[in-house]
């Protein structure tokens, strides 16, 4: 097993307490060794981080934090699901939707701020495939939603 | 096996036929034992049930019930696939679209009709990872679509 | 295995040289005999081939044409993945988006550029699953974006 847990400690993260659905699903369904979060929203104890579309009520760079603590909210789900996230063998795949305008071209700069922390936390590991799309809205008005699917031992 | 088909028809439904794919693609496919079954829209007996978009030409609550009719779609697909939803293990994943307005918020109630009845149906095996997106638009103009992943025994 | 490769080129195509991800992730990521590929946006040659939405700024006929890029583009890289194409075993899904305003309904029409093609060039391994969607906007402003799910041997 990696020491993925006391990376992100050294990195000064920690991880939240799993967010509740906002409905009648579940956090991640495992099937093998694979691990399917739900769209994680930028919630932080019980708190939307923001609302809106980008760019115009939320900037990108702003959106980028939010897309980290998506992040973190997918790898408390993750632990919860597996016990810990140093069971992670490698993040697959990332689906980052990004509420905005037509015209809006920046989804990816967006996504970067999820793609960007999650190979800071594990590194070659963190490395995956991706879709970054634009949404006309997401749930509970917010501005970035992100599903994960990890590769777990 | 469990018994799901005698539990579908003491809740008083039924599996539709399958729906034509709407393009040069199949309703599902199979790699090991996960199905992916390709989006369903509100479509029963070649009728579309509603267009539109969510609020303004049709409400949450309506939209849940179509939402149901794209689950009952997909599990027909699967019954196609493997033979019965006797053999289902698990519901791995919804992917839920609404075709809604900047602003709208309410994508998770509508995903819900289809969360709920799958869990109506299938119990604990109906628990799974979910994305609910908004979307500008959807094949058609229907107002909901949903893609699931299946897992098989 | 299939040989592959040599109907593509009887066929008159070929593979482009794998597009550079536009931010920090990978182009694709395997996961035992699945290749899960990022989304793919109309790029030949590092040059986007249109932008805008669709019908407005992109007829439904070019974005056919734009889809078949996408599935180009989505080849190269499995074949990077895996060293040829001659080793996919079926594609199991396909997940297309499209650039277009409220009231568009022809996003099937758009995703069979590239169902189309994958038939063509697989037969009947090409055959999949496949959610349409349509997106407020794309990374860059494309047209037309798509992701791929392969299983390999």
């Amino acid at each position: 097993m990696a020491d993925f847990e006391s990376h992100l400690s050294s990195l000064g993260l920690s991880l939240p307490s799993v967010p509740t659905p906002v409905a009648s699903y579940v956090p991640s369904a495992r099937v093998g060794n694979l691990v399917f979060v739900s769209g994680q929203i930028p919630i932080r104890d019980g708190q939307l981080l923001a609302t809106g579309s980008i760019p115009e009520q939320v900037s990108v760079e702003e959106a980028q934090g939010l897309a980290r603590q998506c992040v973190l909210n997918g790898l408390a789900v993750l632990a919860k699901e597996v016990g810990s996230i140093d069971r992670l063998k490698r993040v697959v795949r990332v689906g980052c939707f990004v509420s905005c305008s037509p015209g809006f071209g920046d989804q990816p700069k967006v996504a970067n701020g999820a793609s960007d922390l999650l190979c800071e936390i594990f590194g070659e590991a963190g490395q995956h495939a991706r879709a970054a799309i634009g949404s006309v809205a997401l749930p509970l008005n917010v501005p970035v939603e992100i599903e994960f699917l990890f590769e777990v031992e």
